[in-house]
């Protein structure tokens, strides 16, 4: 088989990560496709790969095994539905799409076509990630009781900061837990084995105005800033996870916390080649090392120890399997649609447990 | 003014701390009052201080300034009770009751006969919480909106470990919270100002049998070794907090973070010469250090920077405070009856609303 | 002006590491040259990139405008040479040459050519790193008096390990300073602006036999595992490297502290997205950050903050400004052949004292 | 046996220091002797502890086991002769005296008399630092090849400040060695197990001209703010440590690391309830756990696990050790003055190094 050919929709950074990573991945970008003819074309000169096309269908037609949407939010629909009708593989940008309902849909229409779909949650390929994963999962272990965490950024900390999404219109009822939150979701449920059964989340703003995206006048904001969500798992944990996007100093800090009466075990995205391991005797600290025997090694991501990897080589990997699974390939813990759909119904009953101020149940599929 | 006489109730391991602090804090301890003569003559001898007495009132006699109250929890009341009548301060070991009423009953007798009281608190006198809240305190400075952290131990994370906390009974309805969970608030709102309105927490247990005491037979543990709260303040932010007892590799990490716009705070007490003040353009990590101007100074704990001080001097600098205010020096920041009275409604709302699942004010006072 | 067309020589690890950084950085990479037609096909299939050359004249005449030699040290002079006398610029890995005379020749020979070198010091082009150098750099900034640290691994800890490089035959007469030492004292040069103009040094050996490559045999020893470099600098500054690959645990641990009166720089390249500014009143920590101003950006690492750039991102940032060299514009601090020279001047002298045990002074050219 | 008895010599910082410790150790301080009969009367009163006493002839006709020794340097010899000449036991300050051969002599004395003698290499006492000893002591480990590390301080950062100790005439030819470089010898003998044998040292200095003690004239600073030493052990390791007392940000960062191919241990007396145990397949962090079996306890410190010591306990430690052993116990590894003549002999060499910038060997006796 030769290299993957593939197309990017999307001109933005996230179009230009997708590129990269594709091209490392080892396949030939040859379309671009921009929101008019001329960006498209723009893009693929600046990322140094393929041809602008005019259309997704322009760019279909000239024979692409995979498509990546790197497009808004409200549109990844009608590119990923046109791709998968097609019959090629696609990558999607998390979220999904704005509501459950389109996400099950997408859902749906991939696993009838059985195309390999996949959606971003990139810090699942972590090695350190991956290393917790094996670990708790190994026969015997027995499962964390107190599952829990944080994920911090600033970068929305400034009174004066603003970004479409913190309009419900444009990115929807929920703001820092829909953009982050599910990242952290969806590690918990990964690492632990473990699936969320129901939420208690509360939200809160840490900045009340914001200046508008025109007109720089002050609006009331009203999408969270930040959100506390409580939890509980199908093996009886317990669970809560803070997310922030007004915390001074903390600029895209993932970590969690995986507790048993054996073994801990914890995490930051901000120190991604460790891999902290509590136990009542000592802790160990285990880095990254494709060297140690039985420690997980990347598709893409096989850098020696000691010589970070980064969140880049994280998202290569994640590229290089799907093109793997693609290929026919076995692959392990790959986050396909059926991830995404989670994603939405996670967030929906957060959503819904933070207008109630309630439990809500998430729906097991 | 001659030394403070000091007189210790109870013969183990925190008598011997208050016994010792007492000692450092230029007291002179004459008495050590143990559950029998005996006992007290001996724990006497162990900590090197004063005589062993025959009770309370024996030790009262010989005039004493100061009880220390080191004793299971259900005889604070009768001990605390006695030296508060006698006119004599009181320091005595949280919780001060196993009840709210008899913690207000307590409060108030103390309130009435214009004694000195003080609770351990202990944590507040670590230097690095104390620059977080006068950071937080100064003129201008926002309050953080985002409020959470955790307090982790493993002593209880084998399944074959027991202790009489267990046992509600003895121990109360609430252990890890009870113990560990009211520090952590009593630091957050501490630290930040701010009053902790109302509580919706979760009760967890990582081992469903452990031995009993006596006959080492397995029996259902009826009290959690995990919580999770949810709260929020009188200033509108949202707080988390994650309590365990059974983390393995944590052995006592008390944590917070305080999140700001401007600026967030993070203290860990298992390394508490140090201080992380967050901010967006980069980070600052203060430490311990006398000399920097506008640092502050304990009144027992003085080491010089780089001298790590620990948690004796931490507990010698709370004495000292309480010292000084039977001296009728001014004192900032001593917790008080009161301070162990609100420490026991915030844990009885929290014991509520982990019956019941739901929201549950805290009376505020 | 159209993409850079580029030519690799060599087919190993190396190899891969710059066919791919060339691609990152927007180079098209046309040859593979390995030592066997066979050889540079197969390689050129696993890169990705381009077809497999019979030879490196080969690659030339099909018109390349950038040579990357990674090669065996011996063989570096004689492609180098090459590339430069087609006119065609070369990125050579360190080192430069076996010995002095070499280097020399060959950094003559760029000079005259007046082509574009470069030498991947690439630790220079870590954020944190040139933060660093920015800072030192800046008017009225006082020069660190004191300038030390470490570069620590143990990929040759385990006494059964063994490597072409333990033989001075092969690997040349020192094996952890020639391959590591001469990084850390490139970057202490670069980041402090100051010049060391002699060395004390001193060799260890962790392991005195170690398995011959082809026999298993075991033979003595003759490279250093480990050295100690005393130096001092053109500024009055006293200075120290402790050098190892056999310290167990330590993965690519290249650490410096960079002391002065006021300000202190503390670097790990380990955990490279932080720089530690030590102060007399408090630290900082910066986290690498585009947004920040006045923040060093690298030409093609602008991954936003939070999001670790490693090892890769490093790399290739140190060849996208080679290959803006090559393009005409303004590059600062680009590791060229004069560099390259610099380190076997450095390595010579540190040579000569480890076996005279007496200072040796560095040539200043 | 009853309580000790024992007397301080001297009334500053270190006075107290002792006579906090001899407290918490157990003994009764019942005298305290100043450079007048008024000044041991302030200190006895301010420590809280004893008497003043005019004279140490007449604090020792009221009886003393011990003589703690913490006047200035040049007194250290008059005091500790008198006490060992009264058949008592002593405890003197570091350095046992300014030059070599007053610290023989001491050596001498107190070896005939046979009273215990011990001098405050109090890190010896951290609970991580005896870990580390009886873990290389361990029958089978091999011993470290590679001991490295630093002890830096900031209090002579400052151009503006100045200290008795920067005169050579009252502190001696050494400053920044003599002070602190002595504490990194003698714990890096202590654990390791082996003897420096030779040493080359290098001095520098921060700040050129320093204000006078009086006058506040500028004047040439003639001792050092900084060294480093090379050095080599009986076992055959290669060594290093860079001294400094004007390195802004640390403020008493005594850090080791003792590298060996299967284990290197790493500490920092900053953070010293930690040890960190680096291996090739992962590292370990022991934290200080009297709990944990086979774990180093002390004599006075016994915090649980989670709750750091500090410097203090770690004196109290040191102390109660002396106590110890003056009551006949048996104690391993108690700094005495045939270590405080050890310190001695390392320093007059590291001098001698200095000055001739040749290799130095050390007397072995």
């Amino acid at each position: 088989m030769g290299k993957l050919r593939a197309a990017i929709v999307g001109t933005g950074f996230m179009g230009a990560v997708h590129a990269r990573s594709a091209t490392v991945a080892g396949a030939q970008v040859v379309a671009v496709v921009g929101s008019s003819p001329e960006k498209g074309r723009r893009a693929a000169a600046a990322f140094g790969v393929g041809e602008g096309c005019d259309s997704l269908e322009d760019a279909l037609r000239q024979g692409v095994d995979v498509v990546h949407v790197c497009t808004p939010n409200a549109t990844h629909e009608r590119f990923a539905t046109a791709a998968i009708k097609a019959g090629v593989a696609v990558v999607c940008e998390k979220p999904l799409a704005t509501d459950k309902a389109t996400a099950e849909r997408l859902a749906d229409l991939a696993a009838q076509a059985g195309v390999v779909t996949s959606v971003p949650f990139v810090y699942r390929y972590y090695a350190a990630v991956r290393e917790a994963r094996a670990r708790i999962g190994a026969p015997g272990h027995r499962p964390p009781w107190l599952i829990h965490g944080s994920y911090l950024q600033d970068w929305l900390a400034d009174p004066a900061a603003t970004n479409w999404r913190v309009d419900p219109v444009a990115g929807g009822a929920t703001r820092a837990f829909g953009d982050i939150g599910v990242h952290w979701c969806d590690l918990a449920e990964f690492v632990t084995g473990q699936r969320i059964t129901r939420v208690l989340a509360s939200f809160a703003r840490a900045v009340a105005k914001r200046p508008a995206s025109g007109t720089g006048e002050l609006q009331p904001v009203e999408t969270e800033d930040g959100a506390v969500v409580m939890f509980e798992t199908d093996a009886g944990a317990l669970g809560s996870v803070v997310v922030s996007q007004a915390t001074a100093g903390r600029k895209n800090a993932l970590s969690f916390s995986f507790d048993g009466p054996a073994a801990t075990y914890a995490f930051c995205q901000e120190t991604p080649e460790s891999l902290w391991i509590g136990g009542r005797d000592g802790n160990r600290i285990l880095l990254r090392d494709p060297d140690r025997s039985g420690s997980p090694v990347g598709r893409a991501a096989t850098l020696p120890a000691g010589h970070p990897q980064g969140y880049y080589e994280c998202f290569a990997d994640f590229v290089a399997e799907t093109y793997a699974a693609i290929r026919g390939e076995d692959v392990a813990g790959l986050p396909t649609f059926a991830d995404g759909l989670r994603a939405a119904d996670v967030t929906d009953s957060v959503v819904t447990s933070a207008k109630t101020g309630s439990w809500v149940e998430i729906p097991s599929r």
